[in-house]
C-alpha cells in the first residue's frame, strides 16, 4: 500500500497549505497522516475550519516557519499567491498544484520573481465532489504527480517537491511546464470539451430519444457533469494548447461532415465511406495508446458476462463466487438494463482464466451466456 | 427475470433468421430457448454452422414455411434482403434489426415493395465481440427494442414483430423510422464520431502525455475501439441526421476555439470566459437528461469511496460486506490507480443509506476516506 502511515515522511519541517479545497485538504490529510506538521490557510475561514476539523492540520501561529508551501489556489490567482508566499517565507520552497503550468510560470517571470525556490507541480487527481468535504488522504495514491521544474529551480527545491508528492502517495512524473500543458490539453482538457459538446446536444432532445441512451453515451458524457466555472478557468489558462488540439479535431470533424453530406446526396459518393472508415480506425489506433491498469501497456482481458438479478446481495454473492473460483478479477463493469430488474456484470479476467470462471459460475447457478 | 425459458413464447410458428451474426444468432438463441422453431440462414456456411452448433436453431428444409423472417444483415444490403424475403415467403411477416431505419425503408418504397407485411425494428444492444461466437440468448434482456411501424403495415404484422421482441426479453419502444434515425444520431452515432475524434488525437502523442491519461479519457474514448467498417456503414446509412448533429456540435466547437484564441492573445478578452462557462454548463444540462438506471429519471445517488487492495478476493469481500450492511448497491465503479497495487471502488447508494454504509465498512476494517 502506498499510504502506509507507519512509513517515515520524506518531508522535513512544517508544510503550509494555502487553499483548503479538495486538493489542498487532501494533501494536508496525507501529510498529517505521516506525522508532518501541517499549517492550513484559506481566504475562507469556513473552509479552513472544515479542513482542521477533518484532521488535515492546524491553524497558523505567529512563529510559523514553513519549510514547504503548497499553494492550492484557483488557476487564475495561483501566480499571485505563489509570488506572495515566496516573498513572505524567504527560506521556504514553494510549489503549486494548478492544472496549468505554463501561464502561472510566465506570470512569475514577467514579475521578475526569483524562481530558485519555486517548483510548479500538478497531481493528476480529482473527484466529482469538490471542497474540503470531498478531500481524502489517499486522493493521490498511485496517481501521476507531475513535477515541472525550471532550470532556475535549485536541486534542493526540486527534491523537496518530489518528496512531498511521494509522501502523498503519488507516482512522480518529471515534465517541463510547456510539455505538461500540451499533454493535459490532449488527455484532459480537449476531451472535457468534447464530452460537454456531445452532452449539450441532448438538451433539446425528445424524451424518446434520450430513452434510447446506452452505456456508450453514458461513458462519453460522464465528465460533462463537471463544474463550469472551474473548467472555464482551466481552459482559459491553457488556451493555446487546447485550441491546437481542438483545431486538429475540427479538421477531422469537417472531413466527417463533408463525407456524410456527400453520402446524403449520393450513397456511392467516391471516397466518402473511406473517409469514415479512416476516422473510426484512427480513433481505435489512438485508443490503443492509452496505458492499461497499473501503467502497463494495454492487456487484452477476456470478459465474462453474467446476468445479475437486481436484488440486495446478488452482486456481492456473484463477487464472492468469483473469488471462490480462484480467478483474479481485473475489472468489473455493471450494465443496467432499461426497464428491467436485471443487470449485466462484465468481469474482466486474464484470458487463460475465463473458461474456468464461466464453468464455475454456471455450476453455482449463474446465467453466463455462451 | 425477463428470460424465463418456462414462460410460453408469444411468437407462433417458425422464425427464419437471415444473417447469423451477433444480433441474428442472439435472437435465434433467445427464441429457441423458448421453444420456438428457428431456421438459420447466412451467406457464410461457417457462420451458419457455428450458430447451429451453439444451439441457435436448425438448417433450412425444403418444406419450411416461416411465420416470421428476422433479417439481421449488414445495413448496406438489408433492404435487398428484406425485399427478397418478402417475395419468397408470401405469408411471412418480415422484420430487420438494422441500426438505421429510414434509408432501407426508402429503398423498399423506391422498389415499389408492398409494405403490409414489413415492420422494421432495432434492438439497442451490442457487444464488443461480434459474430455468432459473441451471441448470447439474453443480449436483448431489458434493452430497448424500437419497432418502427409504417402506416402501410398491417396490425397483425406489427403485433407479430412486437411479440418477437418481447420473446427476446426486450423492452418495446414504438417510434417512426425518421424519429428513430434522429434519436440514434444523437445518442449513438454522433457520440461515436466524437469519441473516435478525441481518441485519434492520441495517435501521435508522446508516451509521457498518454501516461497522464485518467479515467475521464478512458470513459470518453471507450467506444472508439469499435469496428471501422461496420461503423462506416452505419454512419453512411444515417448520413443526414448524423451530419445535422455534428454541424450543431461544430458550431459550439467554433465558439470554444474562438474564445480560446481570444484568451491566448488577451486573457481578459470580453465574453470569452463566458462562452467557455456556457459550453460546460450546457453539457451538464444535457448530461442531466440521460435517464438513470431502469429508465427512471436520474436519481442523485450518494457515492461511497472505498480503498480496495488489488488482491484476489478483496473486491468480493467488500461487496459481501456491503450486502451484509443492508445497503442496496445501485452502481459500482472501479478506478484503478496507475502504478500502484490499489483500486478505488465507488459505490452508489441512496443518499439516506450512505452514512450507515460508510460506518459499517469502517467497522469491518475498510479504508473509507471521509
Amino acid at each position: 500500500m502506498t499510504l502506509d502511515p507507519a512509513a517515515p515522511a520524506r518531508t522535513l519541517g512544517t508544510v503550509r497549505v494555502v487553499g483548503t479545497g479538495l486538493l489542498g485538504t487532501s494533501a494536508a490529510l496525507a501529510l498529517t497522516l505521516r506525522g508532518v506538521d501541517v499549517v492550513l490557510q484559506d481566504v475562507s475561514p469556513t473552509a479552513m475550519a472544515i479542513a482542521r476539523d477533518l484532521g488535515a492540520g492546524r491553524f497558523p501561529r505567529e512563529d510559523d516557519d514553513p519549510a514547504v508551501v503548497l499553494v492550492a489556489a484557483p488557476p487564475d490567482v495561483v501566480a499571485e499567491v505563489v509570488a506572495a508566499e515566496l516573498q513572505r517565507w524567504p527560506r521556504a520552497v514553494v510549489t503549486d498544484v494548478a492544472s496549468v503550468k505554463g501561464g502561472p510560470l510566465q506570470t512569475l517571470r514577467d514579475k521578475g520573481t526569483d524562481l530558485t525556490r519555486y517548483v510548479g507541480s500538478h497531481p493528476m487527481a480529482g473527484r466529482e465532489r469538490s471542497g474540503p468535504v470531498g478531500a481524502q488522504a489517499d486522493l493521490f495514491a498511485g496517481r501521476p504527480w507531475v513535477v515541472a521544474a525550471t532550470e532556475q529551480a535549485s536541486a534542493a527545491a526540486v527534491a523537496t517537491v518530489r518528496a512531498l508528492a511521494l509522501d502523498c502517495g503519488a507516482a512522480l512524473v518529471d515534465m517541463p511546464a510547456a510539455e505538461h500543458d500540451e499533454a493535459v490539453a490532449l488527455v484532459s482538457h480537449a476531451p472535457q470539451v468534447a464530452a460537454s459538446l456531445v452532452a449539450a446536444r441532448l438538451r433539446e432532445a425528445p424524451d424518446g430519444a434520450v430513452g434510447l441512451a446506452g452505456q456508450g453515451l453514458r461513458d462519453v458524457t460522464r465528465i460533462a457533469a463537471s463544474d463550469p466555472a472551474l473548467w472555464a478557468q482551466i481552459l482559459a489558462g491553457n488556451a493555446a494548447p487546447v485550441a491546437d488540439v481542438l483545431e486538429s479535431l475540427r479538421a477531422d470533424l469537417d472531413d466527417v461532415i463533408a463525407a456524410l453530406r456527400a453520402l446524403e446526396h449520393d450513397p456511392s459518393a467516391p471516397g466518402a465511406r473511406g473517409a469514415l472508415v479512416r476516422v473510426i480506425a484512427d480513433g481505435g489506433a489512438g485508443r490503443d495508446r492509452i496505458p492499461g491498469k497499473h501503467g502497463q501497456a494495454p492487456t487484452a482481458y477476456a470478459t465474462v458476462v453474467v446476468v445479475v438479478p437486481d436484488r440486495v446481495g446478488e452482486l456481492a454473492r456473484l463477487l464472492a463466487d468469483v473469488g471462490a473460483s480462484g480467478a483474479n478479477l481485473e475489472d468489473l463493469r455493471l450494465e443496467h438494463s432499461e426497464g428491467q430488474p436485471v443487470a449485466l456484470a462484465e468481469i474482466d479476467v486474464l484470458p487463460a482464466a475465463a473458461e474456468q470462471l464461466e464453468e464455475a459460475l454456471r455450476e453455482r447457478g449463474w446465467t453466463v451466456p455462451r
